[in-house]
């Protein structure tokens, strides 16, 4: 059997969500069908983590075992023929045995785009949380930088949380400045709650407008209990960016450590 | 009776163009039932032109004539809220009576985009026209400038063409590179043919793979015959960007002159 990581990126306008379900289309679901037909068997993947309907992937992992022999550069060229076109496969790769896309997984980053602009953008109406309102980048980028480090991130979890420890770690929380009026914010972590990012900008985006002070988002994150009265940042302006793996010569040390 | 002139941007994926049809839903079609329900009568409009299926706007002109009393302001906030989000009104303005978004256009601008990616982005998919082939700028650019000043522009046109004269005046036509291997084609004249365009693109897309030469092209164009044998650009990548009309001041000198 074979054990293949793949890397897949959407457009999650369309899904409701990745994850497979019963009775909506989801873009697990999809890929499962294609890599189904092209494998000559059925196919079962995992993905790194759940999105949500509206959000998006540029770096979404899937893994799946197959005891097909399609060559990866044929799956890849394939993929692009059958795959609807909001979603791609960008990567093919062998995996070692026992590689699971979430198990596996060591750290994530999410990206979340804002467009401040007086008119809303046809184009970015998918794509983006536009908004008329002006943000103040310094204060937001203050208050991210709380956010780093171990903590418990209770209070960025919404309901319906599937149960996880909210002891979660953060490498880098930071807001750049893009073209024309964007920004974006990047997170990069260990471990994410339901709905965490998505409430963290939110809450950013209240201090930004001056809504919240940096000092009550500060003892609303120190007391560490699940807040009910916010709804997150709208699920468009979110991508999952990147997944990050321990690479082969760490895993090899760790497993001869073991 | 006001006359009005209603800048708009469109993202044309999900409509059959603009101009209204029986049986197909379009951006015109869907402009006149909301401004019909603001303005409290029936408002019937007339575009700058008119856009294929899948073709965008960034700045389409729309002019009608109404008695009802709505405030500029009031119709530019009402319709953010009743528009579907894939169609923005940008800008409304109070136009001299006589005013004929079509009639009264002096030009046109139209971007053209193309962006060279290994992989297909599914987030381009219905905005630009993605390739895999490098194509060569300064031959690109070189054929280009052979469009500019007062041509018959036959050889461009597609079949199905409304009767028109096929000479037309290019200003401008140019390509600029943009970030991440994006190419914008942009295009000014005082009109331009069904199909134009778009297979001014295709054409300049062949000089640029090197599978036609200038010279080709150049004859082929010289010759002034309609072509039959090519297909347009795909559509997504068609941008309506900019209707230019005469100034005021200049109207009313022309006025006196008459």
């Amino acid at each position: 059997m074979r054990t293949l990581k793949l890397t897949v990126a959407y457009d999650g306008t369309n899904y409701h969500g990745f994850q497979k379900q019963t009775n909506a289309l989801t873009v697990q679901q999809v890929l499962e069908e294609k890599l189904s037909l092209l494998c000559g068997e059925k196919i079962v993947t995992a993905g790194s983590g759940r999105t949500d309907t509206g959000v998006h992937a540029r770096g979404q992992v899937v893994s799946l075992t197959t005891s097909g022999s399609i060559p990866l550069e044929n799956l890849l060229k394939a993929c692009a023929g059958i795959l609807p076109k909001d979603i791609v496969l960008w990567q093919a790769e062998e995996a070692d045995e026992g590689f699971h896309a979430r198990y596996s997984a060591c750290w994530k980053r999410y990206c979340y785009r804002i467009v401040q602009n007086k008119h809303a953008d046809p184009f970015l109406r998918n794509y983006v949380w536009q908004m008329r309102e002006y943000l103040r980048l310094e204060v937001m980028q203050e208050a991210a930088q709380l956010l780093l480090g171990t903590h418990d991130f209770s209070f960025f979890r919404s309901a319906g949380s599937v149960q996880s420890s909210p002891v979660k770690t953060i490498y880098r929380a930071e807001w750049l400045q893009k073209e024309q009026g964007e920004l974006e914010f990047c997170i990069e972590g260990n471990g994410f709650l339901y709905h965490m990012v998505r409430n963290i900008v939110w809450h950013l985006v209240e201090v930004g407008k001056g809504t919240k002070s940096i000092a009550a988002f500060k003892s609303e994150f120190a007391a560490g209990k699940r807040h009910f009265k916010v709804a997150p940042a709208p699920p468009q302006g979110l991508y999952l960016d990147y997944v990050g793996y321990i690479p082969h010569f760490l895993a090899d040390i760790e497993k001869i450590r073991k």
